[in-house]
C-alpha cells in the first residue's frame, strides 16, 4: 500500500490540489494520498519547511512526500526528488528540503527531469505529481533523474548562548499562536526565565502547568523553546511577529 | 480495510496533523484516514463534540474516530477510548463524545495507558493517534486500558416548554451562519412561529421555501429547530451568537 | 481500487462533510475518498464549476466526482448522476457540471431518483453520497434514474474580438489573486499587451519572467488569458472583482 502525502500553499478552492491528485490517481491507482495542508501561505517557504519537519519522519519508510510551496516555478530552479532515511521527497529545489536533509541520517538527491510538454506555471500538477507517482508505482530513484550534490538551503539565525543569557528570536508562529523560538532544549536551563517583548516569563513543562491567561515559556513536541499564552494566542496578546527576539535569563 | 477518521482543531498548515497520520501509519500501514475537520475553533470542545454528533454513526461498525481538540492536555484529564454502537472513539475526557455517548444504545469506555515517553504538549501524536492506530490494527479494545465510568460530559441548557411558548437558545452556528437551537423536532407544532433577536420568522419545511433574502425556522437535517436566511448568512444579519434566545409561540 | 472526490461549499467544521462521506462509506466499505475542496464560497455554483473543469479529466476513467454546491435543496431542482468520457459526476442540477459537459466527447445524463426518506435540507448526505457510492460500488449507471437531455448550464460572457481588440472579462479569482479570463489561448497574440484597470501590462510565458512585483499576463495552465502579479496578489492590488473587464491591445 504505497502512499504519498501532500503539502501544497494553493488553498483547496480553485481545484489545483485536485488536478494534481489525479494526476497521481492516473499513474498509480491504488494509492492513498493523505492531505497534509493546502493552506501555507502563499509563498512561504519556510513555513513549509517547518511543517515538513514535523512529519516527513514519522511515516515509515517507502512514504513518498510531495511538498510544492513554488513561487519560483518555470525560472531556473530545480525539480527535485530526493531519498532521505527510506522516505522520499519530491518538490521544488528552494529550499523547501532544508530541515530534512539536515536532520536524515543518510540523503541522496536527483534532479526531477521536466519534460517539454509540463506547463510552465504548473509544475505542481505536471512535473512534481507524476514524479510522486512514479516513485509510488515502484519505478526506481535512480531512474528519474541525476544526482544533486547542492540543493538550496535555508539559512536560519543559529541562537547566541552566552555565560549570561541566550538570544535567540521567533521563527515561526504556529496555528495557536504559539511562538516557536530557534533556541533548542539543550540551552534552556532549570534556572532560565524567558523575556520576549518585554515581559518575563516562568517555565512551565505543560501547557496545563500555566495559569488560565499566564503566557509561558515551554519545550515543547519539536524539542524547542516556544512561547505559549494558556487559552489563548501568544503572538495576538504580545503583538509580536516571525523574527522578534526571544532572551532566556 | 480498516477506516479512521480524523476531527482536531490544530489547523493544517503547522504539520501538526500530518505527524499524527505518520504516527497512525506508522503502525497500522494500510489504514485509510478520513480527515473531518482541523478547523475546529481552537479549543471549542463544544463545537468539535456537535460535529462529531453528525457523523459518528453514519460510518459503519468498525469505524475509529479520532478527536482530538485538547485545552487541557497534560494537565490531569483523562485519555479515553469507548466503543459505542460498534464504532470506537479515541481522544480526551473533556466532553468532546458527550453526544455520541447519550445517543449510542451500547458504549464501553477505557483509559488510555499514557506511555512515559509521550511528549507532554502534543497527546494527539503519542497517546490518541497511536490508540487508534492500535484498534485499526486489530488490537482488543479491552486490552488498551481499564474501564472507565464517569466520563465528563457536557450539559446543555434544555429548552423550557410551556403551554404558551417554547424557550430555547442558540447553541451553534455553522458554515453557513444557520443557527443551530437546542430545542428537539417534537417541541415545534404547525402553528408555531419562532422569535429571535425581536424579528418573528414563520415555519418551513425547507430552505428553498424561503423566499430570497428570508429569515425562516425549519427542522434540519439533524432533527432540530434551526434558523437560516435564505441565499444568506442569519447570524451575520442578525448579530447574534452562540447563546442567543430562540423561542417558538 | 474505487475512488470518490469530493467539492462542497460545506467548510468541514460542522461534521457535514463527514455525514456525506460516512455514507459514502456505509455502501462501499472500500472506497477511498479524495478531498478536493470544502472551501468554495457558499452557494457559489460558478466557482464550483470552474473548480471542477480543472480536474475531472486529470482522474482516470472509473473515477466517481461528486460535487455539492446547491443552495436549491429542497426545491424543484432535479438531482444529476453523468457518465462524462467514461468518469461518473453526481450533484445538483443547477449549472455545476457546465464545463464538463461542454467538454466532454461523451457524455450522458441521468436524473437521480430521491427517496421519500431523505432529509429535504441536506441531499448531500441523502441523495448524492449515497449516488455516488453505489457507483462506486459497482451499481449500473442506468439503474439509477432516467435520462435527461436539458441540464441547466451556465452563460459565461463570451469574449468580442475585433481587429483591433479583444475585450473580455475576469470570471474567475483564485486562491493566489490571479485574475483569470474568458479569453481563450487563441485570441492572444504575441505582439498583444493587455489593459485591466487602467493597467498596460506585458505577455510572459511564466511567472518567473515577470519582475519582482510587476503585473503580467499570461497563458495559465488551463490555456486561457490570466492576470498575475510577482509575489503578490493581483486581486487586492488591482482592487478588482469578479467581471472587471480585461482588453487585448
Amino acid at each position: 500500500m504505497k502512499r504519498v502525502t501532500l503539502l501544497t500553499d494553493f488553498g483547496t478552492a480553485d481545484g489545483y490540489v485536485a488536478a494534481m491528485k489525479g494526476a497521481i490517481v492516473e499513474i498509480a491507482p491504488a494509492v492513498l494520498i493523505d492531505d497534509v495542508s493546502h493552506a501555507i501561505p502563499a509563498g512561504d517557504i519556510l513555513a513549509g519547511a517547518f511543517a515538513l519537519r514535523r512529519y516527513w519522519s514519522r511515516y515509515p519508510a517507502g512514504t513518498v512526500h510531495l511538498a510544492v510551496v513554488d513561487p519560483g516555478v518555470g525560472g531556473s530552479r530545480r525539480a527535485l526528488v530526493a531519498q532521505v532515511d527510506g522516505r522520499f521527497l519530491v518538490g521544488p529545489d528552494n529550499g523547501l528540503f532544508t530541515f530534512v536533509l539536515q536532520a536524515a541520517e543518510r540523503s541522496e538527491i536527483r534532479e526531477l527531469v521536466v519534460e517539454a510538454a509540463a506547463s510552465r506555471t504548473f509544475h505542481g500538477r505536471d512535473v512534481f505529481a507524476p514524479g510522486a507517482a512514479r516513485l509510488a508505482a515502484g519505478h526506481s530513484f535512480a531512474e528519474l533523474g541525476s544526482q544533486v550534490a547542492d540543493p538550496v538551503l535555508i539559512t536560519l539565525p543559529p541562537p547566541i548562548a552566552t555565560e549570561a543569557s541566550v538570544l535567540g528570536e521567533v521563527v515561526h508562529i504556529d496555528h495557536f499562536g504559539n511562538l516557536i523560538s530557534n533556541i533548542p532544549r539543550g540551552l534552556l536551563k532549570r534556572e532560565h526565565g524567558a523575556r520576549i517583548a518585554e515581559r518575563e516569563l516562568r517555565i512551565v513543562a505543560t501547557y496545563a502547568q500555566a495559569e488560565p491567561g499566564e503566557l509561558v515559556v515551554l519545550i515543547n513536541s519539536d524539542d524547542v523553546v516556544e512561547i505559549a499564552l494558556r487559552d489563548g494566542n501568544a503572538a495576538r496578546a504580545l503583538g509580536v511577529e516571525r523574527g522578534a527576539p526571544v532572551e532566556l535569563l
